[in-house]
């Protein structure tokens, strides 16, 4: 079997009887039952993900942001030109961007995944080199690496980020093959393009779906009909992380579409998946609707880079503390109205 | 002049010279234009809160849990026994409560304001004793000493708290009143009422409102009539911080509840305030639209304690940590699209 076949093979679902026991505990701790709505649910998700209760504090955390650029930048689906992906990619090895003081403030660490960035990236530390220019099955394998690699650094959460300048253009090609959904309901503004270009980015999308006509039931076809080499990479990021029992927070539209290829591949994925916010792009919530995932965050946010995923990291941690260290009705002597 | 005079006299819109450096500078990090939603907005609010952009950082962060008994506990308004407000705070004090757990993980200290519980509650490290038995006016004026004190003790972002059995029903009625819906708009389950005791909760409130009827003009005799000594605590601390300077996170119905209050006594108290969350109480929905409030997480949390506003602290610190830190475009040499 070829790596991605047995990294899929190895998804399980999540363990029943770790959520039965954490949703058991929860009832226990010293406050009215059902009363911290959302959290509730996630530490009884990364329950089962571990497959004990309580599960281990999802921490340390690293956010891995996976760059590349896009061949369908030509067709003028963006104001931003090619090469501020690498200009990016150097901000983020710099320190000096938006997921840096994000990840910095919230604890976790960054790691760029070059899966293809036109231009050449310095190799220094925090660039993982996984740059390949030749199609997604490739790249399924060499992203799956990557993530062994982080989990097999400690990391017991895993984030996804993303950079790539028309990006959130392959991510609507994506949406609109594995949702259904016509380009023009999950195409939108991205990083900020006008009326104008919002028009001709929807049309260059239903063009590329007319001419691959890419069958939803082959999912990595899809993914080389029209894909990104980060979406392939993310995709293979989170089977390889389900693989391992690692849960992943979700950030937007990019990691959206990267998870319906994952979950087109293997059904299973989608439970070791937290979808860290809501982005402002249509797609977004084309995407999560159609995986059921609930959105932790939703502040307007359309930056990319991890950036909502790791706003949501807090809130996941914060789920798994209070399994684990609230006292229980028992124990702290309170009064319990159903005991 | 009353304390509370003086406290709201002190209270100055926040600083727009402050506000329009902030998003000035907003503009110049490397990141798309608006691309960071709420959390922009969040960093020139509080800019405008410090009067200089950046901001400080709003940190170390307090959550004052103000812990009142509500006599309208009688009207069998909840299952839960009075003494478990007693109880509870016993909790806090030990440590083992969801708001020591989330406070814990996300880096704030908590400080028990005993303002009306029923019961004696030890003088331990982490209470303040400030029972009041009397009226909310003199209650005012200890609160607004409670929150000189945290502020004096440094702390740069206060978060609001609260433990109360019945303190929903209370909250109820002040929202009714301050906003002008109808009881049975704004009462909700509280911690978690059956249908035949939420119909018997707002039948209680609009009792009591139909027996004073308080004029909203009059906010403080709105407090006296159906407020909790906590919503008068309360209201005094966001009036102080808001004189003082400091950012005030706000939980959830009870916060909100206490808000309306204290923005009827100095409209510019609003402007210090940040809804940290959206309860699922209806209550607190309308609280927070009559406020222009728009809340940081939707999860729907009902505990109180201060959880809500707790999950938020993250976000506004990170708004903040943003934008100090962040490269802007001259200086990580990235390509601006509208430089």
């Amino acid at each position: 079997m070829s790596l991605l076949e047995d990294t899929i093979a190895a998804i399980t679902p999540p363990d029943t009887a770790a959520k039965a026991e954490a949703r058991a505990h929860q009832d226990r701790l010293t406050k009215p039952r059902g009363s911290l709505g959302v959290l509730e649910d996630l530490s009884v998700q990364l329950a089962g993900i571990a497959g004990e209760s309580p599960p281990p504090m999802p921490e340390p955390a690293a956010v891995a942001v996976f760059a590349a650029d896009h061949g369908v930048h030509a067709q003028g689906v963006t104001p931003w030109p090619q090469e501020v992906t690498g200009q990016m990619v150097a901000n983020f090895l710099a320190g000096g961007a938006v997921v840096n003081a994000v990840a910095a403030q919230l604890g976790a660490i960054v790691v760029v995944v070059d899966v293809g960035v036109a231009g050449d990236v310095d190799a220094v530390p925090g660039l993982l080199d996984r740059k390949v220019r030749r199609g997604t099955a490739d790249m399924t394998q060499q992203s799956a690496m990557t993530r062994a690699e982080l989990v097999e650094a400690g990391h017991r959460c895993l984030l996804t980020g993303d950079m790539g300048i028309a990006n959130t253009t392959a991510s609507a090609a994506l949406i609109a093959v594995l949702t259904g959904r016509d380009p023009a309901e999950v195409t939108g503004r991205g990083a900020g393009v006008d009326d104008e270009t919002l028009a001709r980015k929807a049309m260059v999308v239903r063009a590329a779906i007319v001419r691959h006509h890419p069958d939803p039931a082959d999912p990595v076809s899809v993914l080389a009909a029209v894909g990104g080499l980060e979406h392939a990479g993310l995709a293979g990021f989170m089977l390889g992380a389900a693989a391992l029992r690692v849960p992943v927070l979700l950030d937007g539209v990019i990691a959206g579409a990267a998870a319906l290829v994952a979950a087109a591949l293997a059904p299973n994925v989608v439970g070791y998946l937290v979808a860290g916010h809501l982005s402002t792009e249509p797609g977004a919530r084309a995407a999560l609707d159609q995986l059921g995932l609930r959105p932790l965050v939703d502040l307007d946010l359309r930056l990319g880079e991890g950036s909502g995923a790791l706003l949501a990291l807090p809130l996941v941690q914060t789920a798994v503390r209070v399994l684990r260290d609230v006292a229980t009705f028992d124990g702290a002597g309170v009064t319990d109205k159903d005991g």
